[in-house]
């Protein structure tokens, strides 16, 4: 079935293989009228290439994204747009011995399972090569958010148990973490020479906000703004896990406590306030007006270098030891993803709103609405 | 836009409001061939319903399903399947006077902005009483697992911040908290009791295991299977977090505590065992071949006696407290709701991993397939 | 797969068979705050139901619709709507010998082969009843478009070759054939007669007429407006052939004759008009503001009392004679599910337009669009 | 909306504007497993490509396929297939003048109202080359169905109103016209001459048939086989009209005559044989195991030298004469359009049957069916 698609009216499908000639995507249902060139897309991209910091994968590769459909004198044309990364930096050799063997944590395995052979190129579309589609489209996307006055961003809330007591967003890319408190990014810095010097990978625990997102947004029961945005999340490799709000700390809490009080309007024609926001801004898979807050746990990299036990394709028992570049942890590169599939969503969720009232439709077509 | 059908191959729409004349669902894409009769369902349904105990709603309802299409002596035949509730409990006037003001941890404002008026009817669409379309297009989903050889089952993991130490599924339908460990249950009665004292609500958490299901089954990168269980999960109402194995622990791990270990086949055919399953059974988005584990983490009710601050619908401060029939726990009633949502994914993601090799596809249509 | 639902965006799922218990639609993504009751639905039922005249099938049914959700005080809510007709008039013992052969002209032996059985009972699915969840989602969709204040017409243009030579709308309901001309149902009906007392049938052609619908209205290059009128129709039984504007009449044309030029605008504001409409008021895919004018080719109906010979299900031959209540004219009972497919069909590609232009998108959230 | 993207299982979105940098085509959900090269696809486009006679468009281009993505030593990887064709000979200026009004038959006026503009540089996405990304995608399709044994064979049937009164495959390559009749070739030839020096157009017929396809694939009610062909076919430019077997001369037979009879079984595991194929090889929406035959109507090019009187964007009245490089006669390069658009839909409705059955979905999953 076709898995490499994702959204209805905003849509967009992803191709290429980290050691295939090229990686792209193929937005569609992009609205006209925007103002898209090469770089509004290059520093997303850039934020998840590799060879950022000693932390990171050491591949030296540009990423330079080039647009070659949908774009005319500077605005999308409404027409699809294909946006596209040419691979430099492959090194096939560096993978070629583990076509023999299922790595313990990857997806291995179950390609062989799934379709009878398994492209050992790289992780082929399950490396994190596979996000430079995803991030072009969350770009695009984010156009399109600006456009409404809506906010995304997301940062490194914790690494390796080492959490983020303050949020000072201007601090998030002066590390190689996107940590937003330089106090935690030392501790992290600390404990990942620790880890790589054991041949070992942590993981963590990835934040997104949502500003001024409109009221109302979800459309109940399945297509609920929450549900989404998990299943967006979730499809980022590596994800484990997925809060809204207070996630499961909610599961300990009581009605009391959990419930938000909405507060008196100040102004009309704005959202309500809420006293407190245990909901992250989301109830009944609905935006409520108040700032979303979502949350994803990253699984550490599996690719280490200790030693592990595991099978050949055979079934026979083998020890390895996996060399070659890999990141010791995949949250910094993943924080632009997470911002990626959350722009996607919203789009996607905004723009089937607006078929929820029939008053607002006929003023759309300019008809006069019924009594 | 519809946001009530779920699924792509196997799917369906759920309809009706909990104050309405009936509840129900159409499923469209059931194989012909599968016996099916009202029982099957109505015991899926009975498991939702409540006044099974003192510490969920008393409200005094049959909800006998009724097959009104699909089924010909005995057996689906291919079309779609209508099923439905009529409601007989209805007792409007238990709802009238909540039009008026927009009730904390509900959806109530949402919905107002949204379409521009509220169905303030029992909570309309966003009330328990939707689940009965859901779990009845999943005891339809059961049938097809199980002759498949497949098994969901679900349970409360834990309630109120008291967990399950031990699991034994003989146990869980022998409390009214759906707890496989009576000395959990015992505890969380008393827990359940003090609350509903104090006129509060507590929340928890709803575990699902999956066993025997085929390996490979999933479509990265978007339609993953944990992805879309997640989806799946989130849509129930009141879950506010999902995990996939160890979840939020993995966020704290390191790779070689993480990494499931291949063990050496034992029989040829078998899918491969693990030497863990911290990836509760997922690993690239597709399922491994171990257990299936999933997590849904549940909020306190909302609608509680005990007095909250809120707004009405023109904005001004108003003390409310909620009477009426409503559940303290909401976690007993959605097991099922996990388990059906659950299902139907299952379902789904299975079809669509039929088309995945071109080999099989030549076998299914009786041609040889290439060299 | 799931064949009984149609719609992206104002989608609707049909079911039951002729000789269930009930027939219905569940419609999801009806916007809020239209008016609709009963009767907004019934008189399209009334224009499909049997037994108007000596011409079509003598079954006697009321077909009295019912809403059994997604209304509340007089308007949509927002939420599915469900529309029930109980089956009256079943006469099972119709229809039970004609289990054991495949009728020409109609699917039984495409449904053995794909089910593996075949519910034999009046034609299942496939039966004209089972256009009546159709027409009901087109009676909807009918309000929306009205309220937009777009107009579709849809009457019998040819029937046994004689054709309309005059077209006065207010004459289609003034004869059993809804022929628009006088003189041309008064031929029919001779010639009706005459196939009549030879036990045979004959077919026609619908044409269907839009009107006011605004320019620019399909969504390029494979939903466009012609391209899912087509799919709308042939998804009718019995229909062979669609043709928009001249249709095959273009085929023989020259560019210089088919070409409409536009004419000189007169209004501002208003669409261009064009000095002729041999493209039937769509280019490229999309609406350009002439009427709409599309057309469906309707088979004889396949039923017919004349010998004719035929297999068994065990291959061997028979002769048959089909006898029972049948249509020896499908067309004036298909002549309102034609006006239904294509309501519901405008609907989801109006709704689908919305999102064609950023700056649009900007008001309608009530942000200023960019420079 | 998505308006590029078409199928559901077997998927593609098409892109790329021909005078943009590059047309192409991102195909989800193909199978692993099957023989896939640059030159399985380059002979398709090979047949759509201009320049091939004097009856043809003058552009003197390539259109050499790549493969991006999707294959791996020679087999699909059951990952998403990108192809691309960089465009060579755009001529930019041959379009300039043209921004500024609305051309006859064209679909300026629909884009501009849609999107607010008009990116003009040779129709855009209503190019002839837009077919580019179908045809590749229509390739791939047809490694699927020659595989199963499946045959789809396209041939211009009628062009200016001269028809084919015999039909030689082996023939239709031998002319520029795609014609399987010489003699029908030769009037054509002389028929087109004198349009040309006309600086006219002229329009035809394609006809397509399918032979081998298994009996029962189609979804109905909505997702049928004949409903789905259409629509491919009408998203086809240029395309006013479809039928299927009969057509529109079904709407003027008789049941007696147009009723195919089933002949008696002479082996059995074989489609039944039918005495005559007035239906197409399309029953109920679903295949009947007789050759499917479907025909398209093609307007003539409405880009014409011949004086014509329009409008500029302003409204205001102008005479213009189309110059450039314009095909006379678009059926020719059609042909293998309609082979491919097909091709793809016969794949999706042919993936879409494999869940029909729960004892075959057994089966493939290696579980035995129930009793």
């Amino acid at each position: 079935m076709s898995g490499s698609s994702y959204g209805k009216l905003f849509s967009f499908t992803t191709w290429g293989e980290s050691h295939g000639k090229a990686i792209g995507v193929c937005i569609d249902g992009c609205p006209a009228g925007i103002p898209l060139c090469e770089e509004d897309i290059q520093s997303y991209l850039d934020r998840r290439k590799p060879g950022q910091s000693r932390y990171t994968t050491k591949r030296a590769e540009d990423d330079a994204v080039e647009i070659l459909s949908g774009v005319f004198e500077g605005r999308t044309t409404g027409t699809p747009i294909s946006l596209v990364v040419f691979n430099k930096d492959q090194r096939s050799r560096d993978y070629s011995e583990i076509a023999s063997y299922y790595r313990p944590g990857h997806a291995d395995y179950c390609f062989d399972a799934k379709y009878g052979f398994r492209d050992y190129r790289g992780g082929g579309r399950s490396s994190g090569r596979e996000t430079i589609g995803r991030v072009a489209a969350g770009a695009v996307a984010m156009k399109i958010l600006h456009a409404l006055g809506i906010e995304v961003f997301a940062y490194a809330e914790e690494i390796g148990g080492i959490r983020c007591e303050t949020v000072d967003p201007s601090l998030r890319d002066t590390n190689p973490f996107y940590m937003p408190d330089a106090n935690a990014a030392a501790a992290v810095q600390a404990l990942a020479e620790k880890r790589m010097s054991e041949c070992d990978s942590i993981g963590g625990i990835i934040s997104c906000v949502v500003k001024h997102m409109p009221v109302g947004i979800g459309e109940p029961v399945f297509e609920k703004l929450d549900a989404n945005l998990s299943r967006a999340l979730f499809s980022i490799g590596a994800v484990k896990g997925v809060e809204i709000g207070d996630g499961f700390a909610a599961a300990r809490s009581t009605g009391s406590e959990n419930n938000d009080e909405f507060l008196p309007a100040e102004h009309t024609g704005e959202p309500l306030k809420k006293a407190s926001n245990h909901a992250g801004g989301i109830l009944g898979g609905m935006s409520d007006g108040s700032d979303i807050r979502i949350r994803a746990a990253v699984k550490p990299t599996p690719s280490i270098g200790k030693e592990q036990q595991t099978v050949t394709r055979d079934g026979d028992p083998i020890s390895i030891s996996i060399r070659g570049r890999h990141d010791p942890i995949i949250v910094p590169r993943a924080v632009v993803v997470v911002e990626a599939m959350t722009a996607v969503t919203l789009v996607d969720m905004l723009f089937a709103g607006m078929t929820a009232r029939m008053d607002r439709i006929c003023s759309f077509f300019g008809r006069s609405p019924e009594e």
